[in-house]
């Protein structure tokens, strides 16, 4: 197969998507507009900090909507945008990826350790 | 399209493949063994220090092998495990669409800044 990365190419993707909490934001979002409050508690173990940094970016990046809401009591919601989903739907295979190879990632930690 | 992840996954997905430089590395390999000073010129900006503890990282969790060549001057390759060529396979449409919407993203972030 064949990848073809230019340096200054992947430095815009480990900016858009190789820091430590997008993707998962961007999962969480897959089932439609979720609330801050939502969020936190999915992305379990992201300070309140680190999820305000993190959708603030990726709201910049046209990945999410932010929509404030103007009932009683007021809310923000994040969705994402239809470039949003198209990142979503290019992450699922390495999502996917990394939850059928867990196993064999800690089979070869143990195997280096224990070397 | 469905995308379920767990939090505890995710955390491990993270450890993985989310870091500032794993992508680029296996993008970087997908033509064959790599010497180390050839990852440093391919992976323009990462530290020595950075390339040395991601590589070793990569290599304990059996997405690379490290080769050490007895001849003179002795040398070390890197290359893919068939684990290794698997997240490739898998990252490859990610870098595909970063590559793909770098000047939506920037748009987007020109927008925001401007509004």
């Amino acid at each position: 197969m064949e990848v073809t990365v230019s340096s200054c190419d992947v430095r815009e993707v480990l900016d858009l998507v190789a820091d430590k909490w997008s993707l998962f934001i961007v999962a969480n979002l897959s089932d439609g507009p979720r609330r801050f409050t939502e969020l936190k508690r999915a992305v379990d173990g992201v300070s309140q900090r680190m999820l305000t940094v993190t959708l603030r970016r990726l709201e910049r990046d046209g990945i999410l909507l932010r929509t404030v809401h103007a009932v009683m009591p007021p809310h923000v919601t994040y969705e994402l945008t239809p470039l949003g989903t198209s990142l979503l739907h290019a992450a699922a295979p390495l999502i996917a990826w990394s939850n059928g190879n867990l196993e064999q990632v800690a089979a070869a930690r143990a195997a280096y350790d224990a070397g």
